[in-house]
């Protein structure tokens, strides 16, 4: 079920689902877009910077705040020059001081928690969007830490306009003290992650996926501010689990095999114990062992160096109320 | 036609194709295979890496060489550290003295000369394939310099030998004192190019590709050298005409469009004069202006940086006589 953290609900309808009818939430006036937080996902520097070439700073009741989040690193076309600027923002780095020696992404993340939070405070953003692109072939996932009834509502919104390609969601169950990205510095936040897009390249197909979804996320904003009541029921979402490492060669620990060919591309296709999940480069085929849960993150190159072939989920449904905008 | 570089047939058949009967050509027994001379591609860098731990050093007439290009660029997973490896094998830039400030490519060009050449000489590998990724969708392709018709034979060969993806040949027109990749340093050579693959990605279906592209060549060799008569005739080959930046923004020369989904993922499909080939941000289409043309590296990674969003080629065809080897 969906989690809501305290002090989101603000007129005393929390309690248990069935008891519910509406719950009603402040204005979510204040939109930050951020992109280009890893330098070589190009889809959110360049809708950044359109949107920036644009001067889109209000659309009717939303202001929007767009931010290139490491400038840096989107220069070099590298995911980061440091350190991984979207394993930053834990409330432990953001209140860690800042000397000779702290990597300009950790600088980073603090000038930007200055910018759109703090984190946890009333002064944040009512609702942060990171742009994030996947050499996997995950089409369109909205992630987030801990669900809440508001992104969980978008997450339904696009979810019901978009058919071109599949629409996900991805949990990762992360109090909000340790959520380490960027999307957890706003009110409410979720990262868009969208592929398959090689890193260091732009594809018109996946830039107007994410085009889409900001859109989408905007309209369905205006929309809650101007008073629509959006009706509550289900959506599946997948819950992280785990992660499988490559297998390595013992003596060199280099990776002594390639995603499966049944594997690559099959995001979010059940995976059964006897799949085959790794092809040595001798020829032989690895198969999935233990429970059957739903692979995401295939071959995401960025993984490579945190040692992750793939991530496991389990999928669940969540149910969630009605929600509308409260009255002053 | 086919080009044949002085001093390489041997037996004085040379001349208008329709006088010739069959060519005869010295072994080609010294075989380098070269990988990782793009740290970032690769199906090369783990091809070489498991010949080497499998020990292959010689198949039958064959001895074969394995050869990590540019270790630095692997380690860091870049395509180079200081400047492209595979622009350095000039005869300008491998005779250019060493100094202190000499990049480290540069540097590792002339190790590689030392090894596998010198480029030019007696002494050279009798064939050098290096092995490349891009992530343009081109199946497999193999890059040559002037045509010669030992690598135009293997061309048809792996060509009749695989089915499951296309097979092409594409030529760049460049005389061998300027070529400046470094398959230009054996006697004969060529390069395998193959995608799509994500710079940092390793796909098993990528990675077999390439691995059979190597294994039949090697066969082909194997069988040239044991005496066979390979039977002339034709094939396709796309002869590079010239380069296609990217749209750019006049205030800041950033791009302002995307390669269009029409064109993506297109390579070697003809482009007729008003055939989409970017889509701006803003949403715009600009067509294909001039001469019909056939795409190819379109939207290839490492090209943005070269200002180039595809190449443009013209497509011929090219006879060739029956080779087998020279009798002593």
């Amino acid at each position: 079920m969906a989690a809501i953290e305290e002090g989101k609900v603000s007129d005393g309808l929390a309690g248990p689902l069935d008891q519910m009818e509406c719950v009603s939430f402040p204005p979510v006036n204040r939109f930050a877009i951020c992109g280009g937080t890893h330098g070589n996902e190009t889809s959110g520097v360049y809708m950044v910077r359109e949107m920036q070439k644009q001067k889109i700073e209000k659309v009717g009741s939303v202001s929007i705040t767009t931010v290139l989040s490491n400038p840096r690193a989107v220069d070099a076309c590298k995911r980061y020059t440091e350190t991984d600027l979207n394993r930053c923002f834990t409330d432990a780095l953001l209140s860690a001081p800042i000397t000779d020696s702290t990597p300009y992404e950790l600088r980073r993340a603090h000038e930007l928690n200055a910018q759109l939070g703090p984190k946890g405070s009333e002064e944040a953003v009512d609702l942060l969007c990171d742009l994030h692109n996947t050499t996997a072939n995950m089409g369109l996932c909205l992630i987030f830490y801990s669900l809440d009834w508001i992104t969980l509502h978008i997450y339904k919104y696009i979810q019901s306009k978009i058919t071109s390609v599949p629409v996900r969601a991805i949990q990762l169950d992360i109090a909000p003290s340790e959520a380490y990205s960027l999307e957890a510095v706003g009110k409410h936040g979720f990262a868009f992650e969208v592929g398959p897009q090689p890193n260091g390249v732009l594809r018109a197909d996946i830039f107007n996926m994410v085009k889409e979804g900001v859109d989408l996320t905007i309209e369905w904003l205006q929309q809650f501010n101007s008073g629509s009541t959006f009706e509550g029921g289900e959506v599946e979402a997948f819950t992280f689990a785990k992660s499988v490492d490559y297998p390595r060669d013992p003596a060199t620990s280099e990776i002594a095999a390639a995603i499966h060919p049944q594997l690559q591309d099959n995001d979010f296709k059940l995976l059964r114990p006897g799949d085959p999940i790794f092809l040595s480069f001798s020829g032989e085929t690895v198969k999935h062992e233990g429970e059957e849960l739903y692979p995401f993150f295939v071959n995401e190159c960025a993984y490579y160096e945190k040692k992750t072939a793939f991530h496991l989920a389990r999928k669940s449904t969540l149910t969630f109320p009605s929600i509308r905008v409260k009255k002053d």
